[in-house]
């Protein structure tokens, strides 16, 4: 349907009835579409849907039929018809440009007008940005892991027929090169491609008929596809029939990582040592990044691009921040909201690496140090923003490349950034949350009475506690580190081998052992404000809290990061050990950092000095 | 777009512009869609998508500027340009009843007519029929997890726009009663529902005054929405603008089983003992069943079924079986498929519960004693079959009602049937496929020098593995069970309590520990041939192979009866207990049961001999 209307969900209309009846239609309000979360495991998202739902938003009107029927079903009365067949949003939209990267918190999209005509947009404005969101942020992290190698989309036929469409533009703009949907090539210039199927071998007398009934229409230069039948027979037949200067050969079926290695060397003997190897079948992230070191030239992608890599939909909601000036927000357990228009600012280090999304709500001062990230789309109704799909492309790649390269592998780790409101920069308040705690491996095997006990540790515990009650409200993170390793084997020379003596310098008496009373903290040590734990040293020696994971499966330095850290306080247990290991580690990774006097011991007094003065060499304050 | 011709990959309008060159596209063709496998741990699939496809299929055409783009952009030539601009389908579909269940193989929708007119429609085809089925089959489970109570389908915004319209038509014809999508309504006439999400409420002053208003438009038998603030506090007003004769009120966040538990104690109460409970908030058919014990009348769901439920696509293909009356059909690795046009029929028992799906290639003869499953839905280009989507509801229900209530749980386990050829009932012949054999327990702890060794074990695994050579080729299938027992437990008193003796009765010596090799098959059994492990007695008693379950977790029983078995040969170790519970509850199951002479050895002759008297009376040919 060209007019969009009635691709609504009933209670918004209902809604809209009643406040037709109560005049309330008409009151300013502001509705926010946001994620509160990333899928699983993903460390970044990629906006997109932009381009398509503002022409959808001009469309989105009522025929007089539609009206009607809306009428006869009850779902409005009459003069909500009225305010219908006359509607056309006359509003406002800033949004992120398309391609951009988001977080959880990150403002998208934010649609200012009236009451009435904000809250009717929202099942579309969903739509449309959960779908094609999904399949761009699956997209990108393909893009990543192909390493420069081009990707075709060809998953038309694994989703909904108006959806692939849809798709295909969402992955174009993404990084995927083409795709093989002819619709998205004529609506939106994405290029196509295509040469043949298997039914194309099969309808033939033989695979060599096939070949040179291909090599006729579409010359030397095509792609054949060899599995139809055996695939080394097939690779010969296709040489034979196009000469060494054979464009490629598509393998769909097998172990593309062992198939692609026969299928070059059998190339390279033939003498078509510039025939690309294509290979298509069953292709994500996972697999092309498992395929990394194969002979392959490109990909192509299906089923698991346009269903967005096992996350089809981005999870965003649209939720109404502001009405006549008022900022509401909902308490609904698990559902909280900040209320009030949100505005958005990113900053960058000096390599241009993003390394903090913040906002600021209307009443706030606008940052100085910080860029804006919304802009505006649409103003009084009339689209102000409508850069081509090129130009989307190209900003994609841009907005990728102020990731981090750890935030640009298929790995699974936590959001690289979750927006947090607004603070100027350090200003040593009270309640600067640009600070974060480290408390290092304070644990029963490291305390008074444990198998590898440091005299001073439970009093160090103690101390850090008293600490924590009047200070932790000063920290942005808090996060505490344990040894945390295995029972079964020497953690790879870290304990002394069975029946030998450990020097207590490489090697070490049995301690922590995860699933041990020895590894869990020390009772003086009041865990309450602790904001993440970090286990390390599993099956391999580890003293430093950098070297860990977190419960999410992060590292320490991405938490810091994503929650603006600048400066650290370290503490704990031992300072000739891991309090120093992690001290230092802390400074590599470009922290301003304090070792907390009173609040760290070490195992002997000699090298704990020593420690001490390497931390001062390294810019640590003492 | 109401042309459907360009939702289409490139490469079908590659290939048909090579048939248009060599004359082959006018040559006769058979394509079958079908699906190789149904998602993981699903047992059965619902067809959808018929419906909407024909349509599209009879608009599946060009016009001028299309032609004239693709023949620019080089995808076709003039001659295929003309043959585009004059196109449409006039050949015959036949296909499975949408709303039919189908099965890996199962022949789900047929197109003969000319090459070309066949090759073009793949794209259209598998994209209705993935994704309206991958919908359609979640939503399915999700009733049955149900009960009987109402589902709305609400999934709109979190997928595509024009998907959302398809998705609402999918749910409903699988036995949703409702759906939020407006279009849907419009389209196809599936009733719609809504009332206020919490934008309503937070526009509102307060939470009393939105359902003041909410009250006042829709009348007290509306739904209110209680969490936006407080639930509790939410009910009670509630409650008190609308009176006790509250229709119902929704629960959107939190934990559902707790807060409905709450809220129905509460509105009883207050006295508002009819008003029912609706609960939303990222529901799917593990969690509908999860919370069948709590007092809830009804569920909205949203993401999870407009996804499939984690499998948004159905994976059907769509292959060429026939070209100028010649089958065809592909050997690639892992993708083979079988030629010819397919036929398929069912057999049923005589409660009606479906029993077997079966197919002929044309040129067989076609079965008497079993019901075809295709009927013609196009003839010449023209729609023969147009069911109201309220009959494809109805006749879903039917087909539903078909499978065995074990089959319509949300456990996973193995497709209920696979596809076989037809052959028909018991003839006696040598390769009579539906045989079984069952080789019980035949591992080292049951043989001479294991813990419970029984005389002449060993000799009985070899005179299987002599059974297995001269006779494996007239076997369906050959499943072999094994012992599977904890060693860190009793196995709920299997084992004799440490330091207790067993009584040989109903206590044993430890045995078959399942990391231990005494759980391993003895030596002399060759386990080749065997189609199917079963695994039973993990931490209880298990005598039967019945009670145990195969590799993919499903039963032995829905194993036999997924492959067509009749008749069960029973062999293995010990006569007088584990052959024995599996040739009884063989029996049970309705199998003809026979216990194969030298081929079963018992721990005790008194108690081998009383066995044998038993099974005779139970019906076992000895």
């Amino acid at each position: 349907m060209s007019r969009t209307g009635l691709l609504t969900d009933h209670y918004e209309l209902t809604m809209l009835d009643s406040w037709v009846k109560d005049g309330s239609v008409h009151e300013p309000a502001v509705f926010e579409a946001f994620a509160r979360r990333l899928p699983e495991g993903r460390r970044y998202g990629v906006l997109a849907g932009l381009g398509r739902l503002l022409p959808l938003v001009d469309d989105f009107t009522f025929d007089d039929e539609e009206v009607a029927w809306l009428q006869e079903r009850g779902v409005v009365g009459a003069e909500t018809g009225a305010y219908l067949r006359d509607f056309h949003f006359g509003g406002d939209v800033d949004a992120y440009r398309e391609g951009d990267l988001y977080f959880p918190g990150s403002p998208v999209l934010t649609v200012s007008g009236t009451l009435g005509e904000c809250v009717v947009l929202e099942t579309l404005v969903l739509s449309v940005l959960n779908h094609d969101t999904a399949i761009a942020s699956a997209a990108a992290r393909m893009v990543d892991a192909a390493q420069g190698r081009p990707l075709i989309e060809m998953g038309s036929r694994r989703t909904h027929e108006e959806a692939a469409v849809a798709a295909a533009r969402a992955a174009y703009l993404s990084g995927f090169g083409s795709t093989s949907n002819l619709a998205a090539g004529r609506t939106y210039g994405v290029p196509t491609v295509g040469t043949a199927a298997h039914a194309f071998t099969l309808a033939h007398e033989s695979e060599e008929a096939a070949f040179r009934s291909q090599v006729a229409a579409l010359g030397v230069d095509t792609t054949l596809l060899v599995d139809t039948y055996d695939i080394a027979e097939g690779i010969r037949t296709a040489v034979r029939v196009a000469g060494p200067g054979l464009g490629a050969v598509r393998i769909d079926s097998g172990d593309l990582a062992e198939e692609s290695v026969k299928a070059r060397e059998l190339l390279d003997t033939l003498g078509a040592t510039s025939t690309r190897i294509v290979v298509t079948s069953d292709l994500d992230e996972f697999v092309i990044a498992a395929l990394a070191d194969a002979p392959i030239d490109g990909y192509g992608v299906g089923t698991r691009v346009v269903t967005g890599s096992g996350h089809p939909t981005a999870s965003m909601v649209y939720k109404l921040v502001e009405v006549s000036g008022r900022r509401v927000s909902k308490k609904s357990k698990d559902k909280a909201s900040v209320g009030g228009r949100k505005h958005a600012f990113r900053e960058y280090d000096d390599r241009g690496v993003l390394v903090r999304e913040t906002f600021v709500t209307a009443a706030e001062p606008t940052p100085t140090s910080a860029q804006q990230v919304q802009v505006p789309v649409m103003r009084a109704g009339r689209t102000v923003h409508a850069p081509s799909l090129d130009e989307v492309r190209a900003f994609t790649a841009q907005a990728l490349g102020t990731l981090p390269r750890a935030a640009r592998t298929v790995a699974a780790g936590p959001p690289y950034l979750t927006v947090t409101p607004h603070t100027d920069p350090p200003g040593g308040t009270m309640s600067n949350p640009t600070k974060a705690l480290l408390i290092v491996d304070v644990q029963n095997d490291f305390v008074e009475g444990g198998s590898l006990g440091v005299d001073g540790g439970r009093a160090v515990a103690g101390r850090i506690s008293e600490h924590l009650a009047a200070h932790a409200g000063d920290y942005a993170v808090i996060a505490a580190s344990r040894d945390w390793h295995h029972g079964h084997d020497t953690n790879g020379g870290h304990f002394a081998e069975p029946g030998t003596d450990p020097d207590y310098v490489t090697t070490w008496p049995v301690h922590c052992v995860s699933d041990e009373t020895g590894s869990d903290y020390a009772p003086e040590l009041v865990t309450d404000a602790i904001t993440h734990h970090v286990r390390k040293g599993m099956g391999v020696p580890a003293y430093s809290a950098f070297e860990g994971v977190t419960d999410d499966g992060g590292t320490l330095a991405d938490v810091l990061r994503a929650a603006g850290v600048t400066e650290v306080d370290v503490t704990g247990i031992a300072t000739d050990y891991c309090v120093r290991a992690t001290a230092l580690d802390a400074r590599r990774e470009g922290f301003a950092v304090r070792l907390l006097d009173g609040l760290h011991a070490g195992v002997a007094p000699e090298s704990s000095e020593a420690a001490l003065g390497e931390l001062a060499a390294a810019g640590v304050v003492l």
